[in-house]
């Protein structure tokens, strides 16, 4: 349960509000005494906003830590990833709309390319398109093995996802991925000891599903990694009390807000535009949208600064049309930091605007940028406190106590 | 215990500590571009004091929760509000110098009016003035039943309160008010089956003592609500090594003071002067001093902003009289905000204002108010801070480990 002392204090308001995530959205100057991504961006509706509402910046697990894509989204929407753990099987799963209920295992699949002796020479199968891998994934569909039942399915290229329901099935298993070339998958491996007879079954299935595909060029094998179960996460109408929607373009993403309870909504296109095109006719239907943007952090980790600007620029540039449907409350915010200098994930604080005229108190600020957020109105503060202070600004919660 | 490690550390320094803590003092501009309450108000003095000292803002229980006027003061003084839950019968009795003792059950009591079939039909008697009720308390105090004392006092108007006090009592017991009128009050009900004795006895009690007010014009009924026991909040002699003073007009505040070991001091008038007058003749005895001034969250629940503007400035012309006596430490707050603007108590962060000439780095802030406050040097920090800060800066904590 993310926050116990909400749900007792919800009420009816019917306010509506909008999480905008920029993936990795903060970022670091290329030079000492340069601009970041975000400030070189050239971002007049974000700024109009910006001098409208309050800047900050959270930390999205602790100080220092630099999350995962997971964690980080965890935390955004209240659920502390230093407590709840989400395995990379589920996601992968929650990311194709495959449910995980409790007592299902899953598991991500990785095509690869074995030689003669079984040793892995291509962990990624040479790449193989989804075309290719749609058909292997069905040969693997047949396999069944007594005592339980694996549901595969196609993520994308060399990716795929089992789930494994059954009796007494137990996800604490070891990676098959030796994570080099020159050495074969391991066999299944219970972690602990109550698992065995899970890994003994899927040795199993593991067995005679290799056969299945023993004459494929390039995708002869497969190793699997990421076992885990239903991390029973309370569902945003039990935890918010809100009707809530998400609008993100990769499975990952939609993974995580299915895992919370959110409606993954379909829709044409992965431009800014697009995503917030596919708000508008559901706009009725919800309290809360999540739309995530993945390119920020794409170009962040290809050290792409100036593509890192221009897709904060595009997002800036559609953000009329979100506007358009008039949300009571918006917050613009990162999952975390993915600085073009570092090429990866950073643990710096994550720029956060909160834009909710009726109950916020500017903070002079007239800029959406890192410097700016450091001397914003809402300080540095856990990503954790984003809900509350989003149903707050909704007005969606009554007092506590007396 | 609010801090296990503080009590170790405590050491004979006699610096004196004053809290004033003007209730709903956190506002908001009422248009766009517009300034808060605090900000509106003319303040020279807290103006200096601002200069002189630093400033910060305290989130109350948690980001974005709404507080009650009873956890928000808990947080102030150092009892973590999600923790330590004072219920209302509690606050009740404290508020009019009426112990509650661990054991004993405490209730507030409504008189209402029942009809013929013994319906309600005004759950507030007409609010009958309190002389009116005086009489009808005293006869309740005649009724008795074998296996308790039940001890009935006058609050104000139509309310009452009431303490139980026997062998196995237990507080665990349904409010007997419906909340609506053409139904009569429900039978006190048990919430678990320990306090089923509690509620066969007190049922008997109820009935009898409505016969003894069967024929009264308006109050011929009552209810019951808020049952709770004593809280066992550590006192502040124990906690913080402080003999501390409560000077406060209204009941609740007097009442939650004395629950953490307070002496409440009487004396004439409501006005801050008067509050500030009621310093002097106890300076002496005293380490520490809680001053409440309740008149600006009023004014906010009433929707007045300029009413609201002229109680800080009332505090602030007052002022003087304050520091003629020469506090070490002064530390001027809220508990909460209640903007005009909402008519209500809201969750924005509170005002903080950390005067100790000695100890503290001033901000460059010159102002005392909200922007003032979220720029200050203190930061955004929890309330639960407030009484280490002010043991610190009145140097009566020693090193902690060597």
């Amino acid at each position: 349960m993310p926050f116990d002392y909400i749900p007792p204090l919800l009420n009816n308001a019917q306010k509506k509000i909008v999480l905008l995530v920029m993936d990795g959205l903060g970022g670091l100057p290329l030079e000492p005494g340069g601009l970041t991504e975000l400030e070189t961006a050239s971002t007049p509706n974000m700024d109009r906003l910006a001098a409208q509402g309050v800047l900050g910046e959270t930390v999205p697990i602790a100080p220092g830590i630099t999350p995962g894509s997971g964690p980080a989204h965890l935390a955004l929407f209240g659920y502390d990833p230093l407590v709840h753990a989400i395995g990379r099987g589920v996601l992968s799963a929650a990311g194709i709309g495959v449910p995980v209920r409790p007592g299902d295992v899953a598991a991500r699949g990785n095509f690869c390319t074995l030689d003669a002796d079984g040793k892995i020479i291509d962990r990624r199968a040479g790449r193989i398109p989804t075309e290719v891998a749609r058909p292997l994934v069905e040969k693997l569909r047949t396999v069944q093995v007594p005592g339980m039942t694996v549901e595969v399915n196609v993520v994308k290229e060399y990716r795929f996802s089992i789930v494994l329901r059954g009796e007494n099935l137990n996800a604490a298993l070891e990676d098959t991925d030796p994570q080099t070339t020159g050495v074969p998958p391991y066999p299944v491996r219970a972690a602990l000891p109550e698992a065995r007879h899970t890994a003994d079954l899927l040795n199993q299935w593991v067995a005679e599903a290799r056969k299945v595909i023993a004459d494929e060029p390039k995708a002869n094998g497969f190793t699997l990694r990421g076992f885990a179960t239903d991390p029973g996460l309370q569902p945003y109408a039990d935890a918010y009390g809100l009707k809530a929607a998400c609008i993100a373009v990769y499975p990952m993403y939609r993974g995580v807000a299915s895992l919370v309870g959110m409606d993954v909504i379909n829709f044409e296109g992965d431009h800014p535009e697009d995503e917030f095109a596919a708000l508008a006719p559901v706009w009725e239907q919800y309290d809360f949208f999540f739309v995530h943007i993945k390119k920020t952090d794409s170009m962040g980790e290809d050290g792409n600064f100036d593509g890192k600007v221009k897709i904060i620029e595009s997002v800036d540039a559609a953000l009329p049309d979100l506007l358009a449907l008039n949300p009571d409350v918006l917050i613009i915010t990162g999952d975390h930091s993915t600085p073009a200098k570092l090429k990866s994930h950073s643990w710096h604080p994550v720029p956060f605007l909160l834009w909710a005229p009726e109950t916020v108190i500017p903070d002079g600020q007239s800029e959406f940028g890192e410097r700016a957020c450091q001397q914003g109105g809402l300080g540095t503060f856990p990503a954790l406190d984003t809900m509350p202070l989003a149903l707050a600004h909704a007005e969606r919660l009554n007092k506590y106590g007396a």
